[in-house]
């Protein structure tokens, strides 16, 4: 029988992550990731197979804690649509109160924007994560059409890969130190073209 | 007399700007830089200072090229202001034939992305760059507003940012393989808001 890790795996994901987030892939050395994660080069290599298998578990890790902490109070489970869409940037950008947090900006949009040239495999499975989180901006938004919140000549999947370009924006804004007061203008002005009534 | 050095500047720092731009900052190595430069390590520290210095340089290199290659023939100088402001995005997005160069997306993005924790300094230089697009944004916002394309109660500062956000949100979907009619429609619906007529 193998000898089991003697450490909690979400909590050093949790690490991992706070790390790669913050710095990105490249300037999260090895080193840098055994002195956040308390591991010691062998446990990371055993239990995570490398830096670039930990990355890709922490892509899924992201997306578990998005999930739980965004997209399941507004997106996944807001019952209206049209406040499902709008809470989602709400919560996401205005109500988001740790502001180091706000300017690590999104993980995905981090990952496609650093690796989609140097590790495509890892750019990839940001790039499928974000195409995931557009189907659910998607299936919101014909909802909305349907409520009439929508008009019927607009085209539902563009406007999705709008509001894709619209987070992106929103996370870059972000990262370059732009305050509540702007972000939320811009989320008025960025919605503007998306809802009717 | 101090030696100059043998070869093109503006030759070298074209090199170094494809690979900054297409691999970012960490993961293109000094000696990576040495090969498609052409150069050895003496001559790159005693010209260029290093690889920060460097990058700073090829920042300048890179709004160089923006405004001779883009904003001259958009923003900087078409007269009529709705006009500047709707090719900039026709040329920067849909009227680049090189896609490879399109998945790059936009250096100034890219730096933020990367480095605002790790390299606030270069960084901040990016951001910089960024707030004189959007002055640039907003001095033909303003002319369009007084020309009738934009209505009076509509805040152009507001709009400037939006533009910014908009731009940086293109740049994120180039990186993640969007394709041609994909970005023309998020261009479409992404400056609906902003023009009345």
């Amino acid at each position: 029988m193998s000898r089991q890790p003697q450490f909690d795996r979400q909590k050093v994901l949790d690490r991992a992550l706070e790390l790669f987030w913050s710095d990105g892939y490249e300037a999260s050395s090895v080193s840098k990731l055994l002195t956040v994660m308390e591991l010691n080069r062998g446990s990371l290599y055993a239990s995570f197979g490398g830096k670039s298998a930990l990355y890709s578990e922490v892509l899924d890790h992201y997306m578990a804690m998005l999930c739980k902490n965004l997209f399941s109070c507004s997106l996944m489970t807001t019952e209206d649509p049209k406040k499902a869409i709008t809470s989602f940037y709400q919560k996401a950008f205005v109500e988001q109160e740790d502001k180091d947090r706000l300017s690590n900006g999104c993980l995905f949009f981090n990952a496609v924007s650093e690796l989609n040239k140097t590790e495509p495999e890892l750019s990839g499975k940001a790039v499928n994560a974000i195409q995931w989180i557009r189907q659910l901006f998607l299936s919101r938004l014909l909802e909305a059409q349907k409520a009439g919140h929508i008009s019927p000549d607009k085209d539902a999947v563009t406007l999705a890969d709008y509001l894709i370009g619209l987070t992106a924006g929103l996370r870059a804004l972000c990262k370059s130190g732009a305050d509540t007061d702007v972000l939320q203008k811009v989320i008025d002005t960025g919605l503007s073209p998306v809802f009717d009534k």
